[in-house]
């Protein structure tokens, strides 16, 4: 299994898995903007080696106060992070919720965070039949037993928005809703959508931002969090010291400033999802309406396919795929795709039609046509 | 103050405070090596442009195998961090010590992560009398009422290593003992006393390295932990997913093969440090000796000078130097600064000799000659 620290994106798993170099695997199983990182990440990192000699700012000043003027929200309350996996985890160390509600599928990282505090969860399921939209009446039986809601908005690995009433309902519930907004700059309506400002001064509503997807940086670790300054003030104090690198603080303030790059991105997505969702469809695969950068269909019961058999033979093909059925809630049948540019996604639906129209299985890995 | 963050090396807040650009500061307040980065460092910044696409390897796996080579430590028993600050704050929520056992003065991170679970301290006295040595029956007496010990090795701000007496002493205590040797690859004869080694296979010992001092990094955040992998098994899963950037990680695995700078590095420190030893006693300072590559002085009581308005005098001739009067356990004569290459250090000098003469107090912030 390519999941085996939990996450896609794992090419150092691949490269054993699979024997061939990291650099030769078409990565569908994290999802990155194809188009990122722009330009100016490439001149930071030109100039700054002789700044890395420096601590980073402690306080994380310049890019603070970028976000603060994008956002329209004051600087205290955000608090920059090593990537939106410290803030989860720093989140609900400081929250110490005896009960968190989870949607299920979501984002593991979610509920390793309430592990680590040994905290209860309660899990809100999401189904196919609505979409995996999370409906009203599958929360609020649950409310009283909770403590905190923590939710993907949209959600992963479904790519699914909360829809303005339930999100309505949930800040009504008198409980602390956090919301992960990692995949919201993907959204075609995302100011209308987003909570950040709403976050900024009330009490029960967090969210949290990570830069790494939009500007295609994981490798450098970049996200925030925006809350009441109040609760701001005690993350800030357990987080760790100069917890955000030099060159995490410099490459976000400058993508900030990069507004060519979002149009690129928006106008790109605005072909490419409906004519990938379109083309997986054509396959007979049963896709997951999306509202970000990425695809969760499922291979129909009649295909006899799994996802496991798909990752093998995928991968022996170069293409890395994620295994959707770690996620629970999720059957043996579903698997989420990336969206990237045009060429690599004909490689796909290449690549995945032919593994269609085989057999299976064969061999353990399952692979045919090597 | 400069150190509003707790730490020297804030040149955001010493541009604000003496209102000059961040670059044009001498720094003195951080003990970083004088001779780094490494070049190599230069190429890897320029080669990773399109690299931080990629997620890190959430294992570390090229790093630890370099690092388990060059100590001879199994890699099971190294965790790599993002900073020896995050691992400080690691090591003790995991311990969740009741009473820990600090020299005074040391690092204040110590402190903090212990504040932070609430535990409770026990400070262990270092005297001007001992040369700041750590003496066994200062210590003695309080080791029934602690659980763990957390001690410099060599300590900040006094740069002296514990001695291989008592070193002894600690071991057999029975007492969990954490050493944090940030900059223990500045000590002349290192493997003879670093106890990185030990601690990969003994349950009551843990050693802290950092890799930012020696190498010059600090900007990029990189250090590791050798314990035994029990204990490394449990901090790996309190630890947040890649935590340790992609940059940092290819940085740490190329310093680590780079001999010369470590050769050249050692000549340079053979010779400068008596020489600015040498230089601030005729100054009529009373200079700690060290076993690294920073100095701790004290202003005579005769003098009337107080480290305070040394750093506002030098700070407005762009000198920063650490206000050691911060550090529990050290009066307002004390402090610190980093030994430079020679014609910084001469202008150090040249600017301290001039602050020695000058009558004090003048002005709110004590400057003259400006």
């Amino acid at each position: 299994m390519l999941e085996r620290y939990g996450h896609g994106g794992d090419l150092w798993t691949a490269a054993e898995a699979f024997g061939r170099p990291k650099e030769q695997f078409l990565d569908y199983s994290s999802n990155m903007n194809p188009l990122g990182p722009p330009e100016v990440v490439k001149q930071i990192l030109i100039e700054s080696w002789r700044d890395i000699v420096k601590y980073p700012d402690p306080a994380v000043r310049e890019l603070r106060q970028k976000l603060s003027q994008k956002y329209e929200i004051d600087p205290e309350s955000i608090l920059v992070g090593n990537g939106a996996a410290e803030l989860i985890d720093l989140i609900i160390r400081v929250l110490k919720p005896t009960t968190t509600g989870l949607a299920r599928p979501s984002f593991s990282e979610y509920e390793e965070a309430v592990h680590k505090v040994e905290g209860g969860l309660i899990s809100l399921p999401l189904f196919p039949q609505h979409q995996f939209e999370l409906q009203w009446q599958d929360v609020e039986a649950s409310l009283t037993a909770l403590d905190i809601l923590f939710l993907g908005h949209p959600n992963n690995p479904t790519g699914r928005i909360l829809s303005s009433s339930i999100v309505s309902h949930l800040l009504g519930s008198g409980r602390k809703l956090v919301l992960d907004e990692a995949f919201m700059d993907f959204v075609q309506q995302e100011k209308e959508h987003s909570l950040l400002k709403l976050a900024s001064t009330c009490q029960d509503l967090i969210v949290i931002r990570s830069m790494t997807k939009f500007y295609s940086i994981p490798g450098i670790r970049l996200g925030f969090v925006v809350a009441h300054p109040d609760l701001i003030a005690q993350l800030r104090y357990q987080q760790v010291q100069w917890s955000v690198n030099y060159l995490a603080q410099r490459i976000g303030a400058a993508v900030l400033e990069d507004e060519s790059f979002e149009q690129s991105t928006r106008e790109w997505l605005q072909i490419e999802k409906p004519w990938l969702m379109a083309e997986l469809s054509r396959l007979g695969l049963d896709v997951v309406p999306s509202d970000v950068n990425f695809l969760l269909f499922a291979f129909p019961e009649s295909s006899g396919k799994t996802v496991k058999q798909a990752q093998q033979y995928m991968g022996h093909q170069g293409i890395l795929i994620r295994d959707a059925s770690l996620f629970e809630g999720l059957n043996e049948r579903y698997c989420r795709v990336a969206i990237r540019l045009r060429e690599d996604n004909e490689r796909l639906i290449q690549v995945l039609s032919n593994f269609m129209r085989d057999v299976y299985p064969i061999g353990e890995e399952g692979v045919l046509n090597e």
